[in-house]
């Protein structure tokens, strides 16, 4: 049945239907870090302490479909490469950017986990003066580190010439600062942030 | 004819489709000002002015196919709102956030261009210290302003207790500042920042 507005518009529902959201199957590409984080995210927004949120995932639209009496439906398009970080915002009157990976190894965090533009692009950060760092959750032991973008740029530029090609364990245990865990918020990477950068 | 690599993968093109792309019609969804920003961005990123990307847009994916020798496909999918502005970046170690519209009226910015997650975002920025506007173009005069989010937070709140539905262009003018316009760069709005808030 169509519902009208007083105005003699027809209601048209905007939402997407939602039951066919369950089948999309990202496959390990990060949800459980990308979730916590989300929700440290959201918690840092609602108690005022930060703006910091996800890009959404950059997409090439090729075709859309607008049916008549509903929301307009995307019906081909493709992932692309994000040119930057997947996370920026602003806390405490700073530029905050980093990208967060997850890894099933215990001993490394392999570099093709990142992709070029995204190493420029945290370069570019750090030289116009912004906090850039790498949020690293090893998921065999649940430990979460956070890196500052330095090590990671270099290890990358050294891979170029045929260096390592990945960042060992150890590394960062050293160089990097274990994220404190709990449940309000999940990753409370911002107290790192206080600690390392302020 | 599948080409292979030396290791005896085949070579996927992951490239979509390029012909279809220009299918696209966004019919009016402000491409003129949104693709003159992002060659204006593009121009500061590659002469290392700033850092200033625009977001994807929010798409929510609700299907995606895997074929088997090329890209995966998303079938089914809806645009979101966006909860925050379009563009945000780093200019100067200062944080950066803007909104841009059109208008085709010559005499007023409709409010509803905007919706509510964007200001209530407008407000956090400028509460935590980074800088906050809207680029306003007038299509059919050409001239593009700069105008501080305090003005649309003032203009928005006043709207919910019956105020005005839009900003008079004449508001525009007189609190905000003209953009400077040229080929590179086509909207030189970084020169404003460094006159109005550095």
């Amino acid at each position: 049945m169509t519902i009208f507005y007083p105005n003699g518009k027809p209601y048209i529902n905007q939402s997407p239907p939602k039951k066919k959201t369950a089948k999309v199957n990202f496959a390990n590409r990060g949800m459980t870090l990308e979730e916590d984080l989300n929700m440290t995210n959201q918690y840092y927004l609602e108690r005022d302490i930060a703006v910091i949120h996800k890009k959404p995932t950059p997409v090439q639209i090729v075709n859309v479909d607008y049916p008549r009496r509903s929301a307009a439906k995307i019906t081909e398009a493709y992932f692309r490469k994000a040119s930057t970080t997947d996370y920026n915002g602003l806390y405490r009157g700073h530029y905050i950017d980093f990208e967060a990976k997850e890894t099933r190894s215990k001993t490394v965090l392999p570099l093709k986990n990142f992709h070029e533009h995204q190493v420029e692009h945290m370069k570019k950060v750090k030289s116009h003066g912004g906090i850039c760092f790498v949020i690293i959750k090893f998921t065999t032991s649940g430990e979460i580190f956070l890196l500052d973008a330095e090590h990671l740029i270099k290890y990358w530029s050294e891979q170029k010439s045929g260096g390592e090609k990945s960042i060992p364990k150890a590394i960062i245990k050293g160089q990097g600062y274990p994220i404190p865990q709990g449940y309000m918020p999940r990753i409370d990477y911002l107290t790192i942030v206080d600690r390392v950068y302020l």
